[in-house]
């Protein structure tokens, strides 16, 4: 996939929806779009001299940490839709990286706002950008692109509730640093409603924020508990063994 | 994705493994391979104008039949390789499309075969190719490509045994035609062995037979067994609430 705007600080990538990464109503998979926004990500990353292969070769790697998707309409199938994205600002230990899903008249179909940290692959502990790489990150920082949705909230399942589901990871779920891939958590919460639900139901906005690394062995347990606030809003926690946060996500659909 | 081979009858698509598609050894995921088959399926019979889109609007549909996948190694992470595809054959119900995977140089990583029925969507009847598209099919038969792995082959779970796992289909088990997504079956298959066997197996020839169509609210019920002609080598069947078989699957890994 080629970078098509040839910017030197906003990539634009160009996608299709594949017929078997359309949902049984013909949107494109929130979990196929998530994978296409972290290999946009790493494309641009390579580009400018910071892409996961360069860092894992001083056994660096880098993380996600935060992702929310706000979407007006999700790509159907057979739809040719662009992403572009660029790096909003850099801080010592983070980085938020910003995407525009466009359709092909170039109408905004959604926006992503992410946060990443760079960690060191052995201690697991977050590296300080700012002083490991200085302008060679800054220099890409883009503050013209708009991204007018709400960055990630903090918020907490008020009460205990029981478990929706408890599964242990599965080889599909596993990604190639051992870990339960990013990716297959945003389809197992998706999969904690029911079809008929998606049937009369769309995700508007999706955010996660994901704290610790669950593995293969690990007993993962998905809690799900509507938001008194709002209709159509709900919270969902994974802990590791009934205990430890892995993640936590806030989804709000819209619909009857 | 382009055809680059510019050629009548062979499609070749260039492929790329991105990250969150490889397994955590690093290897390109089955599932996300098959689905690289069946999009260049598409795209090839697309350009040749007997492509889903065009017969869907004629209330015809292509369904999957058989894949057969026989790999010598799996392409890598990041790395690049190609697929080639061709119908092998035209039958009056049946076509046979074969694929090579190749590395970048050009080295055989696999050959695929598979065979398609075209039905029609209300009926889910197979039509008659030869009398619905005669020429317009076989003008693209390619017999000049070779692909010298061994067809599907019948074979049948020789005792009854319990079952592995039984699971009802999630949301994002269904495909945009309400189906149990095809490629989601070979996920869930690999997913019946465990983490660790993966780490000391690969898998060397993957078999599949959809014989009928799961939908959401059908139970599912995964059956495995060993097969006594040859040690990791096993059979798997999945059957619609314990009784109407869905599909076959025979695995044969390499490892100790």
């Amino acid at each position: 996939m080629n970078d098509i705007a040839g910017k030197d600080k906003v990539g634009l990538y160009e996608l299709f929806v594949e017929l078997f990464h359309a949902d049984f109503k013909g949107r494109l998979s929130l979990g196929i779009l998530g994978n296409h926004l972290l290999n946009c990500a790493g494309l641009h990353a390579a580009a400018r001299g910071f892409g996961m292969s360069r860092i894992n070769e001083i056994n660096y790697t880098w993380v996600l940490s935060r992702l929310v998707i706000e979407m007006n309409r999700f790509p159907l199938k057979n739809e040719r839709f662009y992403i572009s994205t660029w790096v909003e600002d850099v801080y010592r230990l983070f980085t938020n990286r910003n995407y525009t899903v466009y359709d092909a008249d170039r109408n905004v179909m959604g926006y992503v706002r992410s946060v990443w940290a760079m960690i060191d692959m052995d201690s697991r502990k977050p590296v300080d950008l700012i002083s490991l790489y200085g302008d060679k990150l800054t220099s890409y920082i883009c503050k013209d692109e708009p991204c007018p949705i709400e960055g990630p909230t903090r918020f907490r399942l008020k009460e205990q509730v029981e478990p929706e589901c408890v599964c242990m990871p599965k080889y599909s779920d596993i990604d190639i640093n051992g870990h339960f891939n990013s990716i297959k958590y945003i389809e197992h919460i998706l999969d904690l409603f029911p079809v008929e639900f998606h049937d009369r139901h769309e995700v508007r906005r999706f955010e996660i924020a994901y704290q610790s690394e669950g593995r293969s062995g690990d007993e993962l347990y998905f809690y799900r508990h509507p938001c008194a606030a709002s209709e159509n809003e709900y919270a969902v926690e994974v802990k590791k063994n009934g205990a430890e946060l892995l993640c936590r996500a806030l989804v709000k659909f819209a619909g009857d």
